[in-house]
């Protein structure tokens, strides 16, 4: 089950594993990572198992599941990110889903909050020969996601269809989960007018008003805490919503060659081949922002 | 110029429309919105106009441009979306922009800091004859905005290619605006899951690991303080992102009969004709909401 858990707070303490199961806070013995790639992360344990773990109170380097010799607990192999603990993360991320956080302080565990899983990487650890997943995961302050969330608003008996099988029954207040931000910058706004809003991978320019176009800057080495990717032209690209979320997820690639690849086939992008990306001759686009995303995904 | 103007804050206050156009601050004398629909609206004079009008602070509802007989100052036409002005807070609203404030107070304007468009309708004014364009806007909180920025990059000197026509050649810290949020609910999940995360209008599943699907739950009534939209299935649409903004920014609109169009055409979406919503026989989609959408994005 996502999210909080009834009576839980972030002054509960668990004194055991088994004390935690029990209160459903993180549902396993033994596992850090607690879901599925379908559902995706419940819950996570954060204990500093791995030497590149950061744990900033608010945000969090977390290392994933897998590649472990279960005597030695060396890592023998490269951890990957279809292995069902750090695939369920990897769904938290690209669905915006809140996931428990348990910290093992101590001889204890604490309740920590709702994290957002905000980026992952396959990446070498220091000093390491095989690679991990490393995910970033930054604290979910309420009080911030209300103020984007629209007003609650009352719903009353009188709304509700009670013959349909599928309905909303209950009166009462609901109210709203961030599930993605699209952000941008001056540099993602000059790519997007060298463009007039048209997607560098499938071509398509979603005209919303009169003439002008909607379209997404996608910077191909993510910034932010872990990527560290800068924010110039090189590494941007124009891109409509779908082809993004696509891009962002790692389900699609850019080769060097710039051909697309979606989950290893030669890409159809909203119904249409899409064979390679478009560049416009005043835009270059640099490989090595290319070869970054499709490392980190887990795709070269 | 969209934005902030260097040297201007909120204790700025001009004693006439000429010293705040002189200031840059609002670039017309007599006109109440700055801006265009291809550019967005850079500027707003909010002076109480409209008997509806609403100021809470970091609240506004702002009612657009039009349809006034000069001489009476009486509403004798509908006002319209298209009209410069209000074309203009369309656009802002749909790409996310920031647009100045500056308030009448007394016999001064007052610079009100930066908001956002949240939404947008064309309604009756009470009492009114004629429709207007009703404009939600939010103050942008840079302190929220900020916690959802990504980490500011340094870029270097070595990250350009100064040979290049556009490139970004000051090294400096970059940070990110918000252009969208997509949001979920319960009631939103349920009918992403019902759908399989297919899109009711173009037929796509975005396919983002392994098996899961990513789409997004679309209010046709919106949520919040102006449409005041109810969080119900009979209320929502399982869309992707693509057909998403189209729908919100009013482009695609849902008939009576259930045809699609967009820009008045039958609706072609995504390279594929896209005659008709679809919909799961457990799933009702409300005929009131489709026409509270097609009358407040003004396309009845």
């Amino acid at each position: 089950m996502l999210g909080e858990i009834a009576g839980i707070d972030e002054k509960s303490t668990f004194a055991s594993r088994r004390e935690a199961y029990e209160a459903g806070v993180h549902r396993a013995l033994q596992a850090g990572i607690v879901g599925t790639g379908d559902t995706g992360a419940e819950s996570i344990v954060v204990s500093g198992g791995y030497p590149d773990d950061v744990d900033e109170g608010s945000w969090l380097l977390y290392t994933g599941h897998g590649g472990r010799d279960p005597a030695t607990r060396r890592q023998i192999a490269h951890q990957r990110f279809d292995s069902p603990g750090n695939a369920a993360l990897e769904t938290s991320r690209i669905q915006g889903l809140a996931v428990r956080v348990i910290r093992k302080v101590g001889k204890v565990y604490r309740y920590g909050g709702l994290f957002r899983v905000e980026e992952s990487m396959l990446v070498y650890p220091t000093g390491g020969e095989f690679k991990v997943c490393r995910f970033e995961m930054v604290k979910i302050d309420k009080a911030i996601d209300a103020t984007y969330a629209p007003v609650e608003v009352e719903v009353s008996a009188e709304e509700h269809h009670p013959d349909l099988p599928i309905g909303n029954f209950e009166p009462g207040r609901r109210s709203s989960n961030v599930q993605r931000i699209i952000r941008s910058t001056e540099v993602a706004e000059r790519v997007k007018t060298l463009y007039d809003h048209t997607c560098q991978m499938c071509g398509i320019k979603l005209v919303v008003t009169g003439d002008r176009g909607y379209s997404e800057g996608a910077h191909i080495q993510a910034l932010g805490g872990l990527h560290r990717g800068p924010d110039v032209v090189e590494n941007m690209l124009c891109l409509c919503p779908n082809c993004h979320v696509l891009f962002d997820s790692g389900a699609l690639i850019v080769e060097k060659d710039r051909s697309l690849l979606l989950n290893g086939k030669p890409a159809v992008l909203n119904n249409k081949p899409a064979p390679k990306l478009r560049e416009h001759q005043d835009h270059h686009v640099d490989d090595k922002y290319l070869a970054h995303h499709r490392e980190a995904r887990g795709k070269s």
